[in-house]
């Protein structure tokens, strides 16, 4: 069950303006199924996107580049957006790239576009053929159903074996006016095995430059989805998208104007809480944990140390078992790769509970007060590293039995 | 169970000319255990060791390190080794200092050397002290039953959570003499989490210059204990040491020397041998898989594959599952850090069956042939990078729910 994770209420999930979203069952896997969303977006929205870096990187998130390059190089935008569950198209060689430029020119058609103006995504089984007749066959009655009011449905439509549908909306308040912000998202690197790939988009009615919003999605994606883990496995397919129709009244021209700082905290919280929610809905995940690494020299190396702690099985089983187990999450830090790290300055606390004291066990700490921590499903680790002021937030969830079945019997 | 580790036979394991092996039941954790191992070594032998990278690393280690540059810089040996269970002495600050220092000092005393030739070894709980009154009490005890005989015990007296003890003896005919090779082990990375460390200790009585010795140590180490893992933690106090009496007819005084490759391969082999029993004894593990890096620019990116793959929590819950799910070991290969990687030239086999062929799905590859590679005990991967002619072998095991249960059910 995930964790503190409610099911997204359908009429709290704002419609952005600018944004169509249309849903069809495709069969593309199973039958019955939502499988294939259509996004339309209108003429003037900037769309921005941080793909994956895996070298076995799928045809579809190829193609997004390419089309990505295409529109900014040709004064031309992107339009329309295409997403299957069911396969990855990834590791399927030039096949795939076909059909993945076959996915685009045929939405393109229906919607009087050009190919180049559509981003085509897919998520599921590797090394499958993309099965593009039931795609293109689907796209006319996704399109039939286009509506600004369909991102409950959306959420549903990109689920692989998620157990819950993720969806989010807010309203921003700047001194300019209102904007909304509304996204979707779906699994968490390749926690979800053959049905690889963490996809997150996010619309808005602000309006960016450009440049602007290409930086901004960056720096996004790195405080928010990639700063999640489940099993540290990346996939082939992730990807994550911003759409920014600019309907509202609010224009970024430059990260100087006066409305950037608050819509780019805001983006950044929105997206976090977009990530948590993979999190929360992890493989088996019983506990959320955030790992706040505080003190370093560099964010690079609070990011490798958080990443060592939420990487680690024996870290991860431990927080299943509710279990104080400190050495385990000092020699994480130890092992991280800060070469020069002075052990005699780390401090760490779980949840309100100084355990570590200058590198080793603090005196005053009682495991009673560890235990009480580690039993609540959400808990907070904080590590000192005293050597700094950079810092580094990750979440993650706990290593269960359920992981091991989920992983082990999935193809079975 | 151990995946293929037959119990060894006390009466195959051959004693090494110039050590003496002694055990008593210090009560460290405890009662009615063997706990405290004592080696004693006849004077010429050079010792070797490599340690753990843990920026937390224990106390013992810290002074093993400077006791082996004591004696290099001081025209002295080292003449004597002790190791506990039951407790890890790391993490214990400046007491824990004192205590792997008293330790030494109380053995010193007892076999009339120098402290300083004394290395000391700890593995068990971290953050708790070392109860050193049991300790000293104790080395009188295994003093008393020092033999050249006792390797078996000396397997067992390091075990912590192993489920059987570790050990093996080998002779090898150079044309200049005979020479033996016995040696003992025990847990693998943190893969006994309190009872944290990897122990190896290798005897041999042939004879080294102690250059030659530090060199071919590590170079052992990187081929053998350094390339297995199983969950990819790596322990405050994983210590590999060598120990060459010098006592045979056999004397290498430089790599250039007859006999030093046939040596040098046959101490890879043992070691690898002794570094395998680790792996097959894996906590909770059903398989032993190899996974062999080829067609590499450099050993370390292909090392960085091997690791990618070994370290996947993906991979080896499919390895659990009898599953040839190829997209994972590929997507794995993607994110394993080589940033220009063709992906068009990897090539990876299961065994005997080709199952990718340029970057995709072998055309002639049947599920069932998988299956059938993937249904055994032991189970080889091949990746062809084909970018290169550098390879790297690393040994790992699968990832059971029993690999959970032990770890979250270890403490409580």
């Amino acid at each position: 069950m995930p964790v503190n994770l409610p099911l997204p209420k359908r009429e709290e999930l704002s419609p952005v303006s600018g944004v169509e979203l249309g849903i069809a069952e495709a069969g593309i896997k199973k039958a019955n199924r939502k499988d294939l969303l259509v996004i339309r977006l209108s003429s003037g929205t900037q769309v921005a996107g941080v793909f994956t870096l895996n070298r076995f990187c799928a045809a579809p998130v190829q193609v997004c580049k390419a089309h990505l390059d295409w529109v900014a190089n040709n004064g031309s935008e992107i339009r329309a957006l295409i997403v299957n569950t069911g396969n990855a198209n990834a590791g399927t060689g030039e096949q795939g790239m076909r059909d993945a430029l076959e996915t685009c020119a045929s939405l393109a058609n229906a919607l009087n576009l050009k190919p180049e103006q559509v981003l085509p995504f897919s998520t599921g089984v590797i090394l499958e053929p993309l099965p593009i007749a039931k795609i293109t066959a689907a796209i006319p009655k996704a399109i039939a159903n286009l509506t600004d009011n369909a991102w409950f449905d959306a959420a549903q439509a990109i689920m692989t074996t998620d157990v819950q549908p993720k969806a989010l909306s807010k309203q921003v308040h700047t001194p300019d006016g209102v904007i909304t912000l509304t996204g979707i998202c779906k699994g968490a690197g390749m926690i979800h095995p053959n049905m690889a790939t963490m996809l997150g988009f996010i619309a808005t009615d602000a309006g960016f430059a450009p440049a602007v919003l290409q930086a901004l999605t960056k720096e996004v994606a790195d405080l928010s989805f990639n700063a999640i883990t489940i099993d540290g496995d990346t996939s082939t397919n992730d990807s994550f998208i911003v759409m920014a129709t600019g309907t509202s009244a609010i224009k970024i021209n430059s990260a100087s104007d006066g409305s950037y700082a608050l819509l780019r905290d805001s983006l950044v919280a929105f997206a976090r809480e977009l990530a948590q929610m993979i999190v929360r809905d992890g493989e088996g995940a019983t506990k959320f944990i955030s790992i706040e690494v505080v003190g370093g020299k560099s964010n690079a190396e609070c990011r490798l140390v958080a990443e060592a702690v939420a990487h680690s099985p024996l870290v991860k089983t431990a927080f299943f078992a509710s279990d104080p187990n400190l050495g385990r999450i000092l020699a994480a830090v130890g092992y991280a790769g800060i070469a020069d790290l002075d052990v005699s300055g780390v401090q760490m606390w779980l949840g309100d509970v100084w355990v570590a004291k200058d590198g080793g066990r603090n005196p005053t700490y009682q495991e009673a007060d560890g235990q009480r921590v580690m039993q609540a499903q959400e808990i907070a680790v904080k590590i000192d590293l005293g050597r700094g002021t950079a810092e580094q937030t990750m979440w993650t969830c706990d290593l269960s039995h359920e992981y091991v079945s989920i992983n082990a019997d999935y193809r079975s």
